[in-house]
């Protein structure tokens, strides 16, 4: 899974998120390797989601040409044509329709769901998916956990990584053939570092977070 | 960090997605050790956003009265009211006009950072800032990486944990005090398990991940 650090221990959730450092810029003569960024993707769909219905989708691009047209797409950032790798995590908009029913049978095949239960899942899933006004935002909002994995187990495997929100999502979607159905969540670009952003502060607890009720000061 | 725990060293990015598990329902009489939920809360705060903004706030409701009435609003999810925490997650909508500056005078202060490259940032992230067009959407889609943070320490520090998607969120808001320029993105339970759910399937990467164009399939 780590093939670039055989021999370190991988390290915890704290220290991945810890660790992690914008990079300033990429180095584009050091190339990924192959297993390493399938493994992270791999890492990536361990993420949760409503019903485990699993929204997200990754476009990964990694020609060089594709990735000068992107950049031209993101604002000119010149990581994304630096960066081996540039991860586009779509979110899907019904999952509910194409992938609750495939699930539930696999369940109950499997002897790991019983058919009441499984209509139980299915009548709560159909029914909290029936009450999502706009699955658009819906869905770019649960590819997000998704991404963040991504990001964490690329820390883990020792890549460099930087989520890109600014982007012309029109343009993306008609160079990459993005259908109405998926939206664009993020761009995340992989690779080594050439240097590094010094971390920035972070707000400390005192000040996101409450206790009870909205502005009470939180204290453990 | 993990007193739960002490001789175990916690787990990697990949094993804690990969062990959590949806709990089917929460040990009411095991209370969450304060230190380790201040642990898991500072972690989450370690979440990637544009430009570090941080537009994630927790409000953490304990005490069980407040438990109950969060149930009631979340169509009566057993969880909510047996989980010793539940963290109402939260998005803010205007971090670019109370965090940025000071953020950046910290930076400058530090020497991380330069004035002009201070400038640059803000001259970025303003801009990208007003180019939202939906400051709920941004804000809810941009607390979800620190509520996975928030997820995969939970299970790292030996917690189970459910993201309760569906609530009454005007009623949550009026309940909890939330004011109207924060998102509720999700509610997250956390405790001990007494029945976990067994894993539902992954969709796999030839079903997930696409090759330089949406549908083509991906290969490593």
């Amino acid at each position: 899974m780590y093939p670039s650090a055989p021999d370190k221990s991988p390290p915890s959730v704290e220290e991945a998120a810890r660790r992690r450092r914008e990079p300033r810029a990429f180095d584009a003569s050091r190339p990924l390797d192959a297993a390493a960024l399938e493994g992270v993707l791999a890492v990536a769909t361990l993420a949760p989601s409503p019903f485990d219905l699993q929204p997200w989708r990754f476009l990964v691009i990694r020609d060089e040409a594709d990735r000068r047209r992107l950049k031209a797409r993101a604002r000119n950032d010149p990581r994304i044509a630096q960066a081996p790798a540039v991860v586009v995590v779509l979110g899907y908009h019904h999952p509910d329709r194409t992938h609750l029913e495939p699930m539930l049978t696999a369940r109950t095949a499997a002897g790991d769901c019983s058919p009441a239960r499984a209509a139980e899942i299915r009548g709560r899933a159909t029914s909290a998916m029936r009450g999502v006004a706009d699955r658009a935002s819906w869905a770019t909002r649960w590819a997000m956990p998704a991404a963040t994995l991504l990001v964490l187990a690329a820390q883990s495997a020792g890549m460099a990584s930087v989520v890109v929100e600014t982007f012309d999502d029109e343009a993306v979607r008609r160079e990459f053939g993005i259908p109405d159905d998926h939206s664009i969540a993020c761009l995340i670009a992989l690779g080594h570092a050439v240097d590094d952003e010094p971390p920035a502060g972070r707000l400390g607890l005192d000040e996101v977070c409450f206790a009870g009720h909205f502005g009470r000061p939180w204290g453990p």
